[in-house]
């Protein structure tokens, strides 16, 4: 490995510079990505290998990443459960069938990753392949809750009515679908694990709207199961529940290594709350790169000054990186957090 | 006042029972403010006062709400600065010209609230006048960051990408659009007061959109300012601030009487943070009242459990109520607090 940086960090182990990713960062802000998305749909760059790898790779070569993650959306997996899914431009990914009742749940299949996924591991394996070792491989999947939450509303939603319906009037049945879904999340991470990917990230991004006793029996539990199913084979995990502030040291107890923190919660308290067990990976606001690169390293300082001295943290931001952010921001970005960690790591 | 319960709880006196009322309480979900809607679109709505008195009292006489809340939008304020607004169904409020430069800012006039906001002042006499003191009536204003979060957006947004361009890149001709709005807010609340109001809430739907220091930059000091040159009048001041968790005990240091808590927070802690200066209003999430009477019990349960024996708690819901809730639960949400709420207050 000639840059590990990020796994070191992942394991609190004394590091050179802090390293730093991107989430999205294979994504519309990148000329060289809609390039490729102008002859492809977002499904099919999914399921083409050499396509997903080549995209995967983009932000590492052009902006300078510290780590690469697989170029895939959380949504292939329920689709893989027989969900049919669509991804169109403008209106955001659907299902043709919600999932809210129990028949509608029995009928879910757990898929076998390497089979019906197998175009997610072709591309984590081709990906490994054409980095060769440069920077290392982030594998993920969305959280249980988060995919059911897709599941039952079927599309965007502003209330998520019909998720918590499910939740309020027939937890049972909501229950045993968190369960199949936790179940095939971990049998999904543990092949992506076997197939290459260096660590796995679980991105719980409906977490934040329930109720903190809630998010626990219903998101964070179901969590801590994927992560005790997982065949890590020492691959760091990373939970990221967004707006979830309220449950901190709650998510850190989940065993996971790195826990992501969203911009809405100070790294500073952060560290001092759960820092001496778990790394931390945050939190720059993704609008703040829409600023020039004084203001960009402004914000850069600040947080690293928060987290201060020592390894734990990866640099990335509270959010994925937003599509019409200039890459010249991003570059500069990436380019402070390089220049100005150094000295937290003497 | 027949029923005072509301105002004392916000001064933290002794209370029989727990008071409630709904955000949204004047609203879709019940079938006669749907029949005064059917036959008048939104805005003539809010700008007749005799219709807006009416759909204001209709909670309370059908739910049995401890308080009125007058019926209004946020967003007349800031169309009486002389930004035209559409509100139209089905794709929410839009202003034809955002605000999002220095001259946009400078063309912003500082209404006088009892000429060019009349209809909110008359609607507010005539309500307090039908009531006939049967409850407390409250009145309400957007925060100015939420304002500003508006204006600049100019509609709903995902990222709002204008808003944060504008803080992030001329934090200047923010400050002054927050001022501005500051000022005019405290104008109109104070106008409000004077009109009748007993006490007033402040909406920061979009506080939550801001890192920690950032909310405190521009949406916290703002609300503070507002406070400040308030003409309370001995009108208890609700602040209201969605998703800032986060910064619990600076709300309270803002000086208002009452803070309004999301369903995202714990009641237990929050008062165990702030309940020892300040009232806490809330915080069943809206979604629960999809479930029936016996889970919706046992969740108003559960909060007056945790806030715990003595006054300070209006019950509330964590945001405003859903407009597909079933009528009668919200009636049993009312009715439980009412029944479970007395042996608290013992």
């Amino acid at each position: 490995m000639i840059n590990d940086l990020f796994l070191r960090a992942c394991k609190r182990e004394p590091v050179e510079r802090t390293p730093v990713w991107l989430m999205r960062q294979a994504g519309r802000y990148l000329p060289e990505y809609r390039a490729i998305r102008a002859k492809t749909d977002f499904l099919t760059l999914c399921r083409t290998p050499e396509l997903a790898a080549e995209v995967s790779i983009q932000p590492v070569e052009i902006i300078g990443t510290d780590a690469c993650i697989i170029f895939s959306d959380i949504l292939v997996l329920p689709e893989a459960m027989g969900v049919k899914l669509f991804i169109e431009e403008n209106t955001g990914p659907y299902f043709e069938n919600p999932v809210r009742t129990r028949a509608d749940i029995d009928k879910l299949i757990v898929p076998d990753p390497c089979r019906e996924l197998k175009y997610v591991m072709d591309a984590i394996r081709l990906t490994r392949k054409n980095l060769n070792n440069r920077v290392p491989l982030i594998g993920f999947a969305g959280s249980p809750w988060t995919l059911a939450t897709y599941l039952a509303e079927g599309k965007g939603s502003r209330n998520f009515s019909s998720i918590k319906e499910l939740i309020y009037t027939n937890p049972k049945d909501a229950h045993a679908l968190l369960d199949k879904l936790a179940r095939t999340t971990a049998a999904f991470l543990s092949a992506e694990i076997e197939a290459g990917a260096q660590a796995v990230q679980i991105f719980d991004t409906w977490g934040g709207i329930l109720p903190p006793d809630e998010f626990r029996e219903f998101s964070l539990r179901y969590i801590e199961q994927v992560l005790k199913l997982l065949k890590h084979n020492g691959a760091p995990a990373i939970v990221f529940c967004k707006n979830c502030g309220h449950s901190l040291e709650a998510i850190a107890d989940t065993g996971c290594s790195v826990v992501g923190i969203d911009s809405s919660i100070d790294i500073e308290k952060a560290r001092m709350l759960i820092g001496s067990y778990t790394a931390l990976q945050g939190n720059l606001d993704p609008a703040l790169l829409y600023a020039g690169p004084d203001r960009i390293r402004e914000g850069v300082k600040r947080i690293l000054g928060k987290f201060g001295k020592g390894s734990g943290h990866i640099f990335n931001l509270g959010h994925g990186v937003l599509p019409d952010t200039p890459v010249g921001h991003v570059k500069a970005f990436v380019q402070a957090v390089k220049e100005e960690s150094a000295k937290y790591h003497k």
